[in-house]
């Protein structure tokens, strides 16, 4: 990759994120959706993993749709990359779950996002996203973490 | 516009971004005014319009001037190009107003901030910010959101 | 500098940042000292004035070293060049931090990094921090900020 090529792929991984990011706190299921591979795969601390991103999609929305509000924040990226194609991306975090009709706080954590990316058909997407958490705080009877 | 001029027009509008948010926390509102085109558009939920730039500081001054200590932390932006002179911002966005005399937190929020900005003279500016909010929690009395 | 230089260079001290931030969370004092030259200092509201990277790093250790759950993150850095090898930095940040072993919340934190970093021997790094709180929360006994 030339510097700029390496610029531009930069900045589209961080766009990409910050899609997710907002999609997700939106709930637009399908704007998430299009912006992970088929092969994605997620392994976040506390869940089993979901082996593709359908299992995703279906799991994040039986999780938070409608009945809670989430706030998911990531900061200072370290984008790294393996060829052309092919990248990596660390993610500082917080997130925060509230009960959406009560107002009330469920879970409040932080840690790092440890993702890869690929572009295909000349789009990067995400093909897997695992969060180690430092902390977490949580309402024992919410079961979200 | 070419990839590098695209690259940098990015990076001045990140930068414009983080002025406000700085001149904002610092109560510098000289550099606030500067960030903003005259005919700058605010539209914050709960809050009126402020139809231009000279009408938002004041408003801004008189709401948190002195009495309050804010801080304002913009992640993640998606920023899209209309013309070489004007483009669009997502930002996520988290926000807390504490009484600075008691400490005490006043509000805290979450949103996206979603703004134009044009490039005037040859400086990236604000021309408008609207607040759409995912999540307030205020004490009734403090009539701040 | 050219444009696409200076690009390469805010993102390598973005990079730089990013990995403080991660170092310190994960308690990795081996990177964390190898991001700051050797005559780097310190100077954080309500801490003595840290005269090099050695003194830095025994003091955040002794600080934080696995009794303490830390969280930094910083936002929407303003880098500026006074040179090509020389340049500034302001970015928004909060902190958090816990006792590790009870959960609790001992302080919480607002301000901007002032910052400083040079490039030696082809690789940019931290040559000054100071930290100006806009605010801070504290458990008067813990003794942190």
């Amino acid at each position: 990759m030339t510097d700029i090529e390496q610029l531009l792929a930069i900045e589209e991984i961080k766009l990409l994120k910050a899609r997710r990011d907002r999609a997700c706190d939106t709930q637009d299921w399908e704007l998430y959706r299009a912006l992970h591979a088929d092969h994605h795969v997620s392994h976040n601390q506390g869940h089993e993993r979901w082996e593709n991103a359908d299992v995703m999609i279906a799991n994040v929305k039986a999780l938070l749709d409608k009945i809670r509000t989430t706030v998911h924040h990531s900061h200072t990226p370290e984008i790294t990359f393996d060829s052309p194609t092919t990248a990596k991306g660390i993610w500082g975090m917080e997130d925060l779950i509230f009960d959406t009709e009560s107002g009330e706080l469920l879970l409040h954590g932080f840690g790092f996002y440890h993702e890869t990316y690929e572009k295909i058909d000349g789009k990067w997407l995400f093909t897997s996203r695992q969060l180690k958490r430092t902390l977490v705080r949580e309402k024992p009877e919410s079961k979200i973490a």
